[in-house]
């Protein structure tokens, strides 16, 4: 089950000596999906950047991505907790699996700067999926 | 138990809008402890780059990075399997815990591309940690 | 005149802490920018990251460039000398002009990795611009 | 002259798929040899990130900068003007000379966020070198 994809063109500084994208270039297409999940949702999972923060990411790299053709990176699930939100995210090139990634965000109360309860609307929005 | 550091001065265009350093950033810093810890194993496990491919990475951000002081990336322990390399890194700054990584390498046949047994006198190496 | 127009949407790990996209991005951008005027060009164009190397760069920051609307960056002109490739790019959000950068690539001949005439062919393709 | 050195390690994930380090890796470098400059002189000179925009940019590539050797990137003249300052910086690697740049930075009232005269402490501090 897609939720919402982006499509990345991978960029020639993106690669490394071993003539493949690098890691870190990865870790960072994985947070241009992540946000633009958040901010798909609108109201209050936009702001997403500064309505969440990263608790933890796990990235498992299941084949190399090269430069030349698109990745599409898809939200395949975003499963809420009390506060906490685990969206996962797949990365396919030509159509092959390469790169699944599970990132645990957690809603900030952004007064307080503390964990707050993730609201009843956006709950809904994301049970919808 | 320390086995490995190194310090990183954390740069200003790490930085990203919400003021801390950003974790794709991170997860990069995470590439230079490893790297530099497998060189610093000499002869087997140094053309890190080459010999080993990274099969997945974790990352816990356990407290914010700032710019401005320096960060100690330590690699806390290093265990193989047979053809697997696990290595966890944990940051800290002003002695704080901030980040704790655990990344999975496969050591790597660099004629054949697949992954081989970690040699003997690296896997030495290691256990004398 | 518009040659060639490539769309950016700025990703949030690229600003930095002071609220806006870090000059290093915009430096990556123009690469993307430029690599992908030497792939349209197609044939002697292309393998354009292998065939040509960068020898200086000239970036005027016109304006901030900020994270949440897209950025075009067109190629504004591309002078052949005769090894040599000056390429004016432009970069604009919200149709204001924010970055005006040149850039001097070389034209290198891969075999014996010195600088080589630029091919009449491909001249005359730049030509027509 | 020299006014102010860093030493970087280039780290593996600057460098891209040509085997060296990418163009905008040390656009990157840069900055960090701008700001540790203008942080060493304390001061009114700190707070750089701040204080100070990004005007331009020049950077000229005159070798190959590659992986496995650290890089000391020294700013070599700081020439005020009204509001601006000039800042060359050199890097080498081996003690061959790699790059050269020349950034030109605007002074900002913070307040009234538009360019200010440097002031006459900061300017006879960088009258002394």
């Amino acid at each position: 089950m897609s939720i919402d994809s982006v499509t990345i063109s991978p960029r020639f500084y993106e690669t490394d000596a071993l003539g493949h994208i690098n890691n870190a270039s990865i870790a960072a297409w994985f947070e241009v999906a992540r946000i633009r999940f958040l901010e798909s949702l609108g109201g209050e999972g936009s702001e997403s950047a500064r309505s969440w923060i990263l608790a933890s990411l796990q990235i498992d790299f299941i084949a190399e991505t090269f430069y030349g053709s698109d990745v599409i990176a898809t939200v395949t699930s975003a499963t809420p907790g009390n506060s906490s939100l685990t969206i996962v995210c797949e990365m396919s090139q030509h159509e092959k699996l390469t790169v699944r990634g599970t990132a645990v965000l957690v809603h900030m109360d952004q007064l307080e700067k503390k964990p707050s309860r993730i609201p009843d609307g956006l709950r809904e929005q994301l049970g919808a999926f």
